[in-house]
C-alpha cells in the first residue's frame, strides 16, 4: 500500500463500511454485492486482455463472447433478480458496453409488452433457446426525437396477409440501433403503417434480417455496421434498409393496435402506457450519471494524493495536488455532485416502483409529473455529469490522456447519454412545458400539489426590491438552501412564462412564442431541476442517523448547494434572492468547507467500493501503487510487441538513402 | 448541392471571399494556400483510407509514411517559408498528428539553439540528411510542471570524458515524448546535472537511444510505446528509462552552460531567453484554439441547415435545427468565439515577432507581460475552446458521435492543449502572479504601462454602491463593454490581493496565503484574459474595412461580448458595473443577435474555408450532401468486410445448443 494513501485512510473521521451501506442500500445488499463479486473475478472465462490493446473487430469478438458467457453463467448460477443481474453485468462488463445491450434493454421488453398471447407462444420460446437474437430500431438516419418524422413504411398486402416494408429514402435508413450490425437476426422496427391506402402512424413490427442457420441477411435487407464512434467499440450499432421485405401480418405487435386480415385497422385503447418504459429508463440514466461521476472522482481522488508536485513552500517535498487549492475546488464539488446525483438516483428508482404500483391500479394522476421529473433530471444530471468526469479526466494532468486512467473510457461511454433516450435540451423543454402548464393552472386559480407546488405561493413569485428579502437566508441552513433554490426556480418559471407573454403580444403564433422563448424555458427548467436536487439532498440527510456520516454528508450537500450558488451567482443576485455581501460569504465558505472535507476525501471516494478489477484504471488503484503499474501496462501496448516496428524499415531507413 | 445550404449561401449579406481574405491576412495569402491545398490534394501519395478505419499499428505506420512523404516533397516543390510549411502539413495530417512532430517541434529548434558552433557542425549533417530522427524527453511519469522535480540524473565521470545517464525511481523514468516509442534514434533528454559530487540543475543532453542501421534499442536503453491514449493513436508517446547509459562530454548541449573536460561546470550568462520558445508554442496554440473551433463550428453549423427534425408549428415540414432558438444559443456564441481566438492569435503572433525584434536588439522590457500574456490566453482559449468543441459535437444529435462527423478526432486531437504546454491552473496561475505584482507595484505608487495599465487607475478599482456607475454602460456599443470587462478584471485582481492580504492577517506565510487564494487568483486571470480577448475583437473591428464585413464582424463581436456578461452576470452585478435592469436587457439583445447573425450563420463558417479534404467530416461537407454520403462512408466499415462476423460461429451459434 502506497503510504500516501494509507495515511488518507486513517485520517478519516467516519466509518467507510457504513457510508457504502448507506449507498448500496443495507448492509444486506453490498454483502450480496461482493459475493457477486468474487463470483466473477474468480471466474477463469473473464479474465480478458484491457479492451483498449484490442482491435475493433477483437473488441468486439470479445463482447459477444462475454454476452454468450453471461446468458450461461447467470443461468448457472441462478442469477434472476434485476439488480443483481445488473450488478454483475457491470463487473463482466467494466467501462464498456455490452454487445447484445439492446436486446435485453428493449427487444425482449417489447416483445413481453407488446405482443398479444399467440405472439408470445411463438416468440418466447425461441427467445429462451436464444434462437433469436433482437434489437429495436427505431431511429433513422435523418430522424431521431422527433417520432412523427420517421420514414420507414409496411403496407399491408391483404392478398397475401403480408407487410411489405420499405425504405423509401437514403435518410429513412434505420440507423443507430445496437447490435444490429452483425448481431441481431431479428429487429423490432418502427414504421408508418399503411393499410387501404391510409396511414395509422407508428407502429411496431418483428423483422426477420438474417438467416436462423446461416447468419446471413435475407433478401431485401442490406444491414451492417455503422462504422466506428467516439467510443462504444465494442458495439454494432447498426444500420438496416428495407427493400421490399414482406413478413407475415402476424409480425405486426398486437397487443394494442392490430390489423386484421382483410387490412382493417383496430387502434389501440390507450397510448399513455408507453411512458412507463421511457420513464423507467431515464431513471436509470440518472443513476448512471451518479454512478460514472462517481467511478471518475475515485480515479481522480486517489490519484491526487498519490500525485506530488511543484511547491507550495519554497524548500519543501513536493506536495500531494490534493493540497492545492485549485485541485480541491475542481474536485470536491464534483465528489459532491457525485453523492447529490446517487441520492437522486436512489429517489427516482423509489418513485418510479411507488407510481407504477398505482398505475397498476388505475391511478395515473401522478405520471406526467414523474415523465417531466425524469426528463429534465435526465438532461440535467447527464450534462452536469459528463463535463464533470471531463474536469475529473483533465485534473490527473498528463496520465489522464492514457488509456490506462480508464478515464477516457468512461467518458466515452457515458457521453451518449446527453443525446439516447431523449436528446437533454428537448428534455429540459419537456419539462419546461410541465412546469409551464403548472404555472398557467396556478394563474386560472388552481391550486397544484406534488414537486411544482412552489408555484402556488403567488406571493413569492413577485420580483421583490434588491434589499427586501434576503436576511433570512441563512447559508449554513441546507433547509434555507433549498428555499432560494425554489424561489430562483420559480422566479424564473415566471421570466419565461413573461417572455412567451410578450412574443405573443407582439403577435407571434404561440408556437414562435415558445421557440423564441425557448432560452428562456431551459434556464428554467435547469433551476427547477437543481432544486429538486438540492432538496433531494437535504431531505436524504434526515435519513442518516450515523453522526459522523450525517455530519461528512452535510458538509458535501452544503457544498453543492454554496457551489451551485456561486456558479449561478448572476441568478440569486438577478432576483434578489441574495445580497451582495452574501455571494462574497458563499465564496469564503466554499473555501472553509473545501478544506473542512480534504481529510475525508479519499474515504468518501473509497465509499463508493469500485473493486480495481471493475475500475480498471492504473490511476485509480485501492493500493495507490500507481507508477510501477502504469510502467508494467505500457509495456503489454500492442506497439511493443516488436522493439522496431516495420514502418522503420518502410519509411524511415529508405528516406536517408534518397536525400 | 443540397437546396437547403444553396439557399443559406444566397442569404448571406457579405463577400465570403473578402471575409477569408481578412481571416489569412491578405487576398495573395488566399491565392498561395488555395495553391497548396492543390498540390496535395492532387498528390496521389496522398490518397488514404480514413484513420478510423485503421487499427492503431496501421495508423501509425500511415503517419510515418506521411511524415517521410512530407519531407521528401516540401524539399521537392520548395516550400520552404514556415507558414507555408504549416499549411502544407495541416493539409496532409487533416485531423491527426504528425509522427514526427516533436522532431520538428522541439529536437530541431533545440539543436540550433542550444548547440555551440561545433556541436552544430556534428549534428547539422546528420539531421538534414535524416540518419538522425530525435525527440524531445523532459516530462517523467512522476514529474511534470514543475521542472525541479525531474530526477533523471546525468553524472560526469572525467576520467572516461562521458556523462552516466541513469533513472534511479520509476517514477524517473521518461513518459509522454511524442516519436520516442518507435520512431525517434536520438532524444534531448533533460537530465539533473552531477560534476564532482555536486548538482547544477536540470541540461539538455543528447542521448542516442537505437541503432543508426538496425534501429534496436542500445545497451542501457529501455524504450517503448506508452499505450493507447484518448487521441494521438497515430503518435508513439514514448518512455525511456536509462540504465548506466554513457554518453561523450560533447553531447551536452554546451551553448550557454559547460561541462569542462576536468568536470568543472560553467554557468550560462542568462537564462531569460529561453522565455522565447514557450511564449512562441502558448502564442501557436492559441491559434490552434481558433483553428480546431473554427472546424467545429463549420461542421455543426453547416449540418444544422441540412438537418430537418421535430416541429416548430404543428402541420409545417420540419424545420432545419438551426432555426430552433435553442440550437442559436449554443452555436452562435461558439461561432463568435472562434472569430474572437483567430483574431487574438494573429495578434499573439504579430506581437511575439514585434518583440523578438526587441529582444534582439537586446530589449527585454515587454518579454514579462508577453509571457504572462501568453500563459493566460493559452489557458483561456484552450479551455473554452475545449468545451465549446464538445457542445459542437452534441448539438449534431447522434451523428455527432459518429466518427464520420470527424468531431471526435478534432475533440480528442485538441484536448490535451489544456494539459501540455503548461498545465492550464498553472498557467492562469502564472498570469496572475504578474497581475498581483504589477498590483502591488500600483500601490507602491509605480504607474504601470502596457496591457495592465488598467490597474493604474485607482478610482475605478475602488467598489461603488450599486446604483452608482452603471448608467454609462451602453450594451450596443463595444469599447463601453470592454470598458466593463476591464473594471470586472480591475476589480477581481483586488479581490484576490485582499483575499492574501486576509491570510497573511490570519498569520499565514505568504506561500499558504497565496495557495487559499488560488480559487480567486485563477478567476482574476480568466477576467483579465477575457478583457483582452474583448479588446482585441473589438480592436480588430477598426481595421475591417468592408461595410459589408465590418457589421457581421460587429454582431459577433456584440455576440461574444454580452453572452460573456450574461455568463458571468454574478461578477458584473456583484461589483455594481450592471445593474439588473441591464442584465435582463443582455438577454433580450443576445437574441436579437441570434436572430441577426441566422442568415449569415452559414457564410461565416464557409469564411474559414476549410476544404472538405482537409475537414474530412461527412455531416461538414460543402455540398450539405451528408446523408448519401454517410451510408457510403458506413459500409466502408472494417466490421462490413464480411456479412457475418466470426463472433456468431464461435459464441452465438454454440449458445443454442447448450440451453
Amino acid at each position: 500500500m502506497n503510504p500516501d494513501i494509507l495515511k488518507e485512510r486513517r485520517n478519516a473521521t467516519f466509518d467507510v463500511e457504513k457510508l457504502t451501506h448507506i449507498l448500496d442500500g443495507s448492509p444486506e445488499r453490498t454483502r450480496r454485492k461482493r459475493e457477486i463479486e468474487t463470483m466473477v473475478f474468480n471466474d477463469p472465462d473473464f479474465q480478458e486482455e484491457d479492451p483498449n490493446f484490442l482491435s475493433r473487430s477483437e473488441r468486439y469478438d470479445q463482447a459477444v463472447r462475454k454476452s454468450a458467457q453471461m446468458i450461461q453463467k447467470l443461468r448457472e448460477y441462478g442469477i434472476a433478480d434485476p439488480d443483481e443481474i445488473l450488478i454483475y453485468k457491470s463487473l463482466v462488463l467494466k467501462n464498456n458496453h455490452e454487445a447484445m445491450g439492446l436486446h435485453y434493454a428493449m427487444f425482449l421488453p417489447t416483445i413481453h409488452s407488446q405482443c398479444d398471447p399467440q405472439q408470445l407462444k411463438k416468440w418466447i420460446p425461441l427467445l429462451e433457446s436464444n434462437q433469436v437474437v433482437g434489437t429495436y430500431a427505431q431511429t433513422e438516419m435523418g430522424h431521431g426525437t422527433h417520432l412523427r418524422g420517421l420514414e420507414t413504411t409496411a403496407t399491408y398486402d391483404p392478398a397475401t396477409q403480408e407487410f411489405v416494408l420499405n425504405s423509401p429514402t437514403i435518410s429513412s435508413i434505420k440507423w443507430w440501433a445496437g447490435g444490429l450490425g452483425k448481431t441481431s437476426n431479428h429487429a423490432i422496427v418502427l414504421a408508418q403503417l399503411f393499410s387501404h391506402g391510409h396511414s395509422h402512424g407508428l407502429h411496431a413490427f418483428i423483422v426477420p434480417i438474417r438467416h436462423m442457420s446461416t447468419h446471413e441477411p435475407l433478401p431485401g435487407i442490406v444491414v451492417g455496421d455503422i462504422g466506428p464512434k467516439f467510443g462504444f467499440s465494442e458495439v454494432d450499432n447498426g444500420f438496416l434498409k428495407l427493400e421490399n421485405v414482406r413478413i407475415p401480418r402476424e409480425n405486426m405487435l398486437m397487443k394494442h393496435a392490430k390489423v386484421e386480415p382483410d387490412g382493417s385497422y383496430v387502434k389501440p385503447a390507450s397510448t399513455k402506457l408507453t411512458y412507463g418504459t421511457m420513464v423507467f429508463i431515464r431513471s436509470l440514466i440518472v443513476g448512471q450519471s451518479a454512478l460514472s461521476l462517481a467511478k471518475a472522482c475515485t480515479i481522480v481522488i486517489r490519484y491526487s494524493v498519490v500525485r506530488h508536485q511543484s511547491e507550495i513552500r519554497a524548500g519543501e517535498p513536493e506536495p500531494q495536488i490534493l493540497d492545492y487549492q485549485t485541485q480541491q475546488y475542481k474536485l470536491f464539488p464534483l465528489l459532491a455532485t457525485a453523492y447529490a446525483f446517487k441520492f437522486v438516483g436512489q429517489y427516482m428508482k423509489a418513485t418510479y416502483n411507488r407510481i407504477i404500483g398505482d398505475i397498476s391500479q388505475g391511478d395515473l394522476t401522478e405520471l406526467p409529473e414523474l415523465h417531466a421529473m425524469s426528463a429534465g433530471l435526465k438532461a440535467f444530471t447527464t450534462w452536469s455529469a459528463n463535463s464533470a468526469i471531463e474536469v475529473c479526466r483533465m485534473s490527473c494532468g498528463g496520465h489522464g490522456y492514457s488509456c490506462s486512467s480508464a478515464l477516457p473510457d468512461i467518458y466515452v461511454q457515458f457521453t451518449p447519454t446527453c443525446t439516447y433516450e431523449g436528446e437533454n435540451t428537448v428534455m429540459m423543454l419537456q419539462t419546461a412545458r410541465y412546469l409551464l402548464k403548472s404555472y398557467r393552472q396556478v394563474k386560472a386559480g388552481q391550486q397544484l400539489s406534488g414537486i411544482v407546488s412552489y408555484l402556488n405561493e403567488h406571493e413569492r413569485v413577485q420580483p421583490q426590491p434588491v434589499s427586501a428579502r434576503p436576511t433570512v437566508v441563512d447559508l449554513n441552513n441546507l433547509s434555507s438552501l433549498a428555499e432560494v433554490y425554489k424561489l430562483r426556480a420559480a422566479i424564473l418559471v415566471e421570466l419565461a412564462a413573461k417572455s412567451i407573454q410578450q412574443e405573443l403580444q407582439s403577435r407571434k403564433s404561440q408556437e414562435d412564442a415558445w421557440n423564441n422563448s425557448s432560452i428562456d424555458l431551459v434556464r428554467a427548467s435547469d433551476a427547477h431541476c437543481h432544486y429538486i436536487v438540492v432538496k433531494l439532498f437535504t431531505d436524504k440527510l434526515g435519513e442518516i442517523g450515523d453522526t459522523a456520516i450525517h455530519s461528512v454528508m452535510s458538509t458535501l450537500a452544503l457544498l453543492y448547494a454554496l457551489h451551485g450558488i456561486k456558479n449561478n451567482s448572476g441568478d440569486f443576485l438577478q432576483a434578489g434572492l441574495l445580497n451582495v455581501p452574501q455571494i462574497l460569504q458563499v465564496s469564503v465558505r466554499i473555501k472553509e468547507l473545501l478544506a473542512q472535507l480534504r481529510p475525508n476525501a479519499v474515504a468518501l471516494v473509497d465509499a463508493f467500493d469500485f473493486p480495481d478489477n471493475m475500475l480498471k484504471s492504473v490511476l485509480g488503484r485501492y493500493d495507490g501503487n500507481v507508477y510501477e503499474n502504469l510502467f508494467e501496462w505500457a509495456r503489454r501496448s500492442p506497439l511493443n510487441r516488436t522493439e522496431v516496428h516495420e514502418s522503420f524499415h518502410k519509411y524511415l531507413k529508405p528516406l536517408r538513402a534518397k536525400l
